[in-house]
């Protein structure tokens, strides 16, 4: 078994072509292999405004599946240390033995969170997109306007943020690091008048995002919501969207559809593409240039086997990490 | 961060008092406190014949929580693997960060699950049990007999198992151990007839215990499922006994009480007392030395929470483990 620390993690994965296409394979597996990706576990604990989500798939083919146990403690900061935290376990799909241990204090999550992103826009947005606005200035909201620089011609951005001092130091600090101009927004109406493609970053509990502030051509990825509190799109898009799922089965319960049906603008079980079968072809997603498309990530197991996969094969070929001995007696 | 080896652990923890009390306060927890123990993840991969069970509990007063991660590949042996492995992480209760991870390949599970048999024999058998039948003879077969001498005066034990050589060569080498007569049975019902406690142990898909083989007076502790398609007793056996459950929650989906439930000798929402209920003296358990008492063990996610918090801190006071440094730069 290697241990791997989040600086060798670091050293082994970026937020590159390499993947955004890791992550698009998962995705593409979701919708055309027999993937098991059970419900996420969830342990709350109100007490320390904690909560931990534990993600899990397994993608037939795939050498190994990722046990990911995602930590968020939202007092943290208070006592100097992040809210978010986390590693993936990396298990053998054949023996079930534990193959690496990624210390990655949530560094793989905000990698694949991102290259989903990436993913969406390169299979929902315009292939001409060049205006970006980023709602929000956490760690997201720069990841995603890297990421979709990956896929898309984009040399502008906006950025909105509820706190106006730290929007506009987080897009004097994305214009320098991207050398692109990007600007910060008055509000999120002005950021998004005229955006090719708008990315939602907040872990908002009621829309930021209104229907009437967007207009043909339009992509809209929500990224924000992965609990059921949790809701950045005003439910009055659905209708007007072309509206695409991570995962049908997590975003009737998590994301934004989940707010559209607790409103009566989706049905309980009315359905949706997911982004997998966009990919492969199996379902529409943009059909001309008009269509606003909505992408709704929750994030999901797949995504996390596939970076852990990635920075495991990473991490052995560059003989970085350090070695364990798990097998031990087996009599008690 | 601490790593413990399996070596280690088994150095920090063993099968005695101290492993039942901790069980014991844990099963009091989940009936007196706000504990917070979400439905057990559950990932299948038919294809190598593996499953993978996340178990986790947050228990109010403790400091850390476990999150474990159970799992069975029962093609293994065939690889000269064992089938059964996994590993525990330890996290704060108040920061989420990780504080150990480990790494026990299933040794701390088979003495929680040991330890939660002599917790129920303390509080569900006559006071004056002697005699012991041990259904199985695997791993937990060994242990759950050392368990109850813990809590009872056991002076004699009978065993059977599928396979009447290991049955043999079990009794004889817990003979051996343990210092009292142990008898191979040349069937389930001659092990039973007399015995004051019967502890099944097996992985059987259809019930290796008849209800008429039970006589008045004795305890059985059912063990051996934990997943739906797994059922050691009889069905018939509800109505006579006094039943009670590790966490009602999950035995009506995984455990005896499915069965029974399928087979109509149940009620789906009969109420039946936990464990943790008859501990604290808010539930009836045994009320007489003439009734039969059945306590229906499926494995719960605040045993783990106990054996880990147990096993850390006596990591840390013997000094044992290897410290990693787990926080890093948190930009990406």
């Amino acid at each position: 078994m290697i241990v791997l620390t989040e600086a060798e993690l670091r050293h082994c994965v970026a937020l590159d072509a390499d993947a955004v296409d890791c992550v698009e394979q998962a995705f593409l597996a979701l919708a055309t292999e027999a993937v098991a990706m059970p419900p996420i576990l969830r342990l709350d604990i109100p007490k320390h405004r904690g909560e931990v989500d534990v993600k899990t798939a397994y993608i037939p083919g795939v050498e190994g599946f990722a046990i990911k146990i995602s930590p968020g403690f939202f007092d943290n900061p208070k006592l100097g240390l992040p809210s978010l935290n986390g590693l993936m376990v990396l298990l053998s799909s054949r023996t079930g033995l534990v193959e690496a241990l990624l210390l990655d204090n949530g560094y793989l999550t905000q990698i694949r969170t991102a290259a989903a992103g990436a993913v969406a826009a390169r299979h929902l947005a315009r292939a001409d997109a060049r205006t970006a606005a980023i709602i929000g200035a956490g760690e997201q909201a720069r990841l995603q306007l890297e990421a979709l620089r990956l896929v898309r011609p984009i040399d502008r951005a906006r950025l909105w943020a509820r706190d106006a001092a730290k929007a506009v130091a987080t897009a004097e600090e994305l214009s320098q690091r991207l050398g692109i101009p990007v600007a910060p927004a008055a509000s999120v109406e002005a950021a998004c008048a005229g955006a090719d493609i708008i990315v939602t970053t907040t872990p908002a509990k009621s829309p930021v995002l209104k229907a009437e502030w967007l207009s043909p051509g339009q992509h809209v990825t929500a990224m924000g919501s992965d609990s059921e509190h949790k809701n950045e799109v005003d439910p009055a898009v659905f209708g007007r969207v072309v509206y695409v799922a991570d995962s049908l089965a997590q975003t009737r319960r998590l994301g934004e559809l989940a707010h559209a049906i607790e409103a009566g603008t989706a049905d309980t079980d009315a359905m949706f593409a997911e982004l997998g079968q966009v990919i492969a072809g199996k379902a529409k997603g943009r059909q001309s240039d008009a269509d606003i498309t909505l992408c709704d990530l929750t994030g999901t197991g797949v995504q996390d086997t596939a970076i852990a996969t990635l920075a495991f094969r990473r991490a052995t070929a560059a003989g970085v990490g350090q070695a364990f001995e798990t097998t031990g007696a087996r009599r008690v």
